[in-house]
């Protein structure tokens, strides 16, 4: 299952053990693992899905051309798939570690036995909840003709179009090797991280009208929110930065010079996913100054009715006062029109203060 | 079309297709692309203009003397177009991507193929509604003799007079090759943004008499918006910073020594475009902090108005009160000028708190 | 005895001694030092545990094989024990003020014979205060076939798990060299530090809940405690950002190659905790904008409250003051409903003030 | 004209013209460029005046000994001059663009032909306007025996001590070579600059001493009126700070090493400049703090004193309201001493209510 | 004398005469300059104190052993004295500049003939008005079998421990050559600082327990106070952060390899203390954030005390307004117990009242 920001506690789980002690810490899933095999070049395809270990063997009957293997592992919550996958490969004991932690952050490794590990995170906002945003676990271990890749669940793949590409026709993936299937994989979990960055501007176009135009029920709370979410999605995606700086180096085995340009496309788009995260990030901040002007202007207007309120009754009620006294000698109380005037000033009274408070632009 | 800020949303479309699918994801345009193709060295200019691709072929006819083709190429909206173009220079496809990708940051990348490709940003204040920005993508292709210039519309452009220079009169640029052009043309972009900056300044100008003076209707809300626009900006010229860099190199076969003072140049006014950005932030800022103080004062102002007026009308309204208290032995009512002298307290008392807030400074 | 963040005034006690003069500047412990002599290899292990010098003495009936002596120091307080080690292995005399001296920021340092000195902190969470952290000093001592740590107090000893895993079997541990070991010895003490990050990340979570909730009552203290706190950690932790790689050097003769992915992947768990220390720091910078802006809301919630029912019986008041006049002619008061209308147009006062407070959003 | 910060609209005048096409952006000036030449070395001292270009004429009567040569040109406004002197040097037309462009911001720059060029700014408060900073544009070129300063006008010349040294006596200066002379000048420019962090310090402590004594008016826009002139300063000296490492190079033709540690001294006094502009920076930020923590408290002691007021006189006149009412059974009305009673119990409410309010601490 | 913060003023003496012209900088102070002549080696401590210079003529009748000398200057304020030691010693006069310029940085700077330079200050608090902290210009110059050092006055001499080792017994120091020495003293100063960061924790801690208790007066300028101090600690400081990368050069031939743990060690501890100051900042600004919200909430108390008062008494002196008119028709006034009943009605509004704030949380 995917992983929500606050997940640290599952960490226990293998916290004393020995090192390179497989450990799943993510949520506990019921499903098992489901490896799918695929081997291809320009001229052939073949796939063959099993929850069978025995399905990812090298294929004997293989075609004269050399061919790409890809094992796409569906499940990192059994350490004895994986403990199997790692001996057949000769994966570290390490790697697969961090293959099943689901607390690891992306990185590019290198292992002295000639395997490129690289392992990311495939982001989307919860669908019910539509604030959420939840990560899943994908890990990819490139070898000399052969890439594996291991993600966390079934549900909603989002490695789907490249499978139906390579399917569909001999395009440029076909007629690469694995180091240009792992940049196809690669861009297209990329490319997901701009509907999350979409889904941030919607947020955010919302929240800035509804701060803008002073609505302010919740505004707060829901910037926080979003502050929060933003904070996640970067401490996943920044780590990605550095990522095309170790797979373009200039006599790697692994990843062919013409693929360098391709994973510099990459690094393209994740700058410009991390910048525009950093903008929100800075928009958010400014929005919540607006927003705590807002309040302070709103109180500023309930002070200054109560105010105004009060310096008109306060003189008013005071005149009334004065000619409620008992004294025995109050001329003005025996005057015809007396009653009248009292009633005259009185409105003098309230005129002037409202020609004072809108000249003080109160009103 | 130019771009504003928040269109992540068109990315969507080229989301999932297989790397290199050229797909325009800026606004939708109507206009056909427009070519035009200019020939020209010291000793001669040819002009052509059509939407028609064939213009763009190399002239047969051309001199002894080597000379400089500019292909401008106005639109970037047709996948057709821009692909055939890309097919006859052999432009690399993720290199077309760009072209076309309006959300692409500006960067300076080499192909292997011998084309150095530099992409930046035209920004303009909107003519109607002037504190908005617009962003319009422009790219170059330089090659061994000739430089090929993407835009994205005909409205305005900001090319002209370099154009109209190398029509006038045998100058620099005619006696220079490609990449003294594409030196001029990028300094004229460059020096567009200073237009910008202007405007920019302006408005700052006008917020910061708006906030000092104290009139504060909306002004929290049009700081926030040069905020926006500032941030914009600053994402957009940002990368500019590190092109120099990559165009000035030692031993570089398409941009000679000759023009390396000049990229310098561009640089120096970058850099003096980013600083002056980044300091009118700081001074919004600061602004947010004065109009924040600025709200809290007049309240403060309000509050002390309401206090004078309770503070004078409560104590000599409690008085008038006393007084008009039905007790069948009131001494003082009885007297003969009890009322007047009532007056006079309350007058006195009056006076004794004028005097107090006078003392406190309230007044 | 652990160090809680203010206790600079105990460094005063060496302040002006002579440089390499052994001095304990921790709180004063009484225990006296036990020393932990551990000597393995894939064939066998032996242990022995006592306060007297003379068992650290290497042993003489060693097995033809090499074998690994781990010397496990508990207690730095007493300046002859830790002189008298210093001595019999050769230690330079600033290492062992390293040593003793539990405000010693980590680091690794290497030393002219053959020596490196890695010293790191211990930190958990006060069992009865449970907000207050403590940090426990503890360093190792590299040599080609042994490892000497030094740490402060018996109570919890976390080095237990991997003396434990030792015991236990002939593991991965016990078939590698001291460099194994001290790997396995930081790795566990990094492991401690996601319990740490786990108490955190639940009493962000319960602040986040009451700060929203708008329950305040000392909200903000218990944000500036984790705020210090955290601080606090951050010190403690970032500077092992650095050692890995001055533990990973490519000839060093005492840290093997076989070990780097082991120490590289202790330096991934720093990162991640680091990273997560820093997002949390952000996140509580939020939550003081949250609370701050509750607070204000609530006052405005309080200023309206005062405002209409100021608003509402100030007229009412007024009025009631009117016909409480003693003027001889006050033709309404001699009318039959007089009274009863008067009634009437308050009530209908009152409510036109209740609306305008409805339309104002007040209510 | 010496420039201030917002005059980036001049900018427009040279914006879409020809590179090296030489504009003033300035102020506009009316005065004919001053040219003055000196001549010296050990044993001679001779100089020259005039607005007439031949007179920077290579002396033909020269010594035998080497001299130095230094033109020294006020006035920076007539391209024709500035052309002239370029063509007799053959400076490149971008160093001589930048001479005469007022807003390029300092630094050092190499040309192919042996040339370093130098620009900075001089720094001053206005005389009449005390808190306004203005900067004037200083530019140097260093040839291989010669010195070319360019500045903006004739008033207050602080290149003059070092000129006086020069005539006064055969000291450091005279004996050594145009590189010395340009430290000279470059450090009476810098060390002018410590009499703008004076003006700085003394602004800082006055604005203090009223923000901590409460004395608030105008406080904020005073703060931001420094933060302004303090941005715009450091803007214009904070590129210093790489100069010396442009201008100590290992084998520099132009400038010998034994003018390095003096170049380094300067770099000393920028970088100490700086600091003190950052630490000024610093305390604004927290001056602004304690202002905004003023204006609360006041306004706390306003609303204390309304809710005195209220609290005393609101329950005492209820009391005397009380005893108005118009009940034919009243009756305390007609005890003897009701209503000597009712101004004890008055009295005591208030006496409470004090009581109370000290209690609280709001007395 | 030592140095406040804000000195620039004193500057001004030395602007704008010849590099190297020696000037003091500090406050004038009337004590003749001491100078002390340490000689030492193993085997043998002779020193002799004068303020005549011939005193520091090295001994004619040395032994045959190599010995240390160390001259000890007190007072940098006669340019005579320190411009006849240069003379001496050969010291470059910029060095000399910067032995008696106050306001000059802490640095490291090595000459052409051989002499290592290092400059910093001695900070400690005043002992009258323990908030203010005072900086000591103290300036070491290190030859082939020399130390030179220059500090301000004779009051707390800070290198009086180290004198008094070397008189004491034959430790390290006396075996060793000048630039262990220079360790010993530069150590002793670096040690001082914690006493410096000891006294900034107890103001800390004080404030903190102030401002979390609530008790506020002055409590925010007090902040400002130590925020200023710790920006003052901070600069003088920070540089000797890369001091000692400058000390520990692989071939210097003034610093052995040897002393090279030693200088290492210092740089550990000015590092700690860096943090420390740097920790402390950050902690008050925090403290800044929690106090400003404590006077928030204080004005909420004040605020929701004015409104219970109001909205309990505002009601019912309203009903007893109504008893008090003079309608001829109010039946209620001639029931037997309307008084009474009134008395009960307005009973029952308070209690109403009280109800409704209890339920509001608001008492
Ligand atoms: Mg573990
Ligand atoms: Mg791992
Ligand atoms: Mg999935
Ligand atoms: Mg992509
Ligand atoms: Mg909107
Ligand atoms: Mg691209
Ligand atoms: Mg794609
Ligand atoms: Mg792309
Ligand atoms: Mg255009
Ligand atoms: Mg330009
Ligand atoms: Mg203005
Ligand atoms: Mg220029
Ligand atoms: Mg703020
Ligand atoms: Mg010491
Ligand atoms: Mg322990
Ligand atoms: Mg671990
Ligand atoms: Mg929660
Ligand atoms: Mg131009
Ligand atoms: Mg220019
Ligand atoms: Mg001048
Ligand atoms: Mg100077
Ligand atoms: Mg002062
Ligand atoms: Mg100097
Ligand atoms: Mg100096
Ligand atoms: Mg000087
Ligand atoms: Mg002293
Ligand atoms: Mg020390
Ligand atoms: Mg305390
Ligand atoms: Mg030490
Ligand atoms: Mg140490
Ligand atoms: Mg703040």
């Amino acid at each position: 299952m995917a992983t929500r920001i606050r997940t640290h506690r599952k960490q226990r789980k293998n916290l004393l053990t020995s090192p390179g002690t497989l450990t799943y810490v993510g949520k506990s899933v019921d499903i098992k693992t489901q490896i799918k095999r695929i081997e291809y070049n320009a001229s052939f395809y073949h796939e063959a899905i099993d929850s069978n270990l025995d399905v990812c063997l090298p294929r004997a009957e293989s075609t004269d051309q050399p061919f790409v293997t890809w094992l796409n592992v569906t499940g990192i919550h059994e350490p004895d798939v994986i403990g199997q996958i790692g001996k057949m490969y000769q994966l570290h004991p390490l790697m697969l570690e961090d293959v099943m932690n689901t607390d690891q952050k992306p990185k590019v490794e290198t292992y002295e036995n000639g395997h490129l590990f690289v392992t990311l995170k495939m982001l989307h906002f919860d669908e019910n909840s539509p604030t959420e945003l939840w990560a899943e676990h994908i890990s990819f271990v490139l070898g000399k003709n052969y890439l594996i890749s291991f993600q966390e669940e079934q549900s909603g793949d989002v490695l789907t179009p490249v499978i139906d590409r390579l399917k569909a026709s001999v395009g440029k993936t076909r007629r690469s090797g694995p180091d240009y299937l792992l940049y196809a994989l690669v861009d297209v979990i990329v490319d997901n991280y701009f509907l999350v960055l979409e889904n941030f501007g919607d947020q955010l176009d919302q929240l800035e009208d509804q701060v803008i135009s002073g609505y302010q029920s919740q505004s707060l709370s829901e910037l926080y929110s979003i502050k929060r979410e933003l904070t996640f999605a970067r401490r996943l995606i920044w780590p990605l930065r550095d990522m095309v700086a170790q797979l373009v180096r200039p006599d790697d085995p692994l990843v062919s010079k013409r693929v360098h340009p391709y994973m510099r496309d990459v690094n393209d788009h994740v700058m410009q996913i991390i910048e525009s995260l950093d903008a929100y990030r800075e928009l958010l901040a400014s929005l919540v100054d607006v927003h705590l002007s807002t309040i302070s202007n709103r109180m500023n207007q309930v002070m200054k009715t109560l105010t105004i309120f009060s310096a008109i009754f306060m003189p008013i009620t005071f005149i009334v006062g004065v000619y409620g006294m008992n004294f025995d000698n109050i001329p003005e109380l025996h005057t015809r029109n007396g009653y009248f005037i009292t009633w005259g000033v009185m409105g003098m009274v309230t005129l002037g203060m409202l020609g004072y408070f809108r000249w003080k632009k109160w009103l």
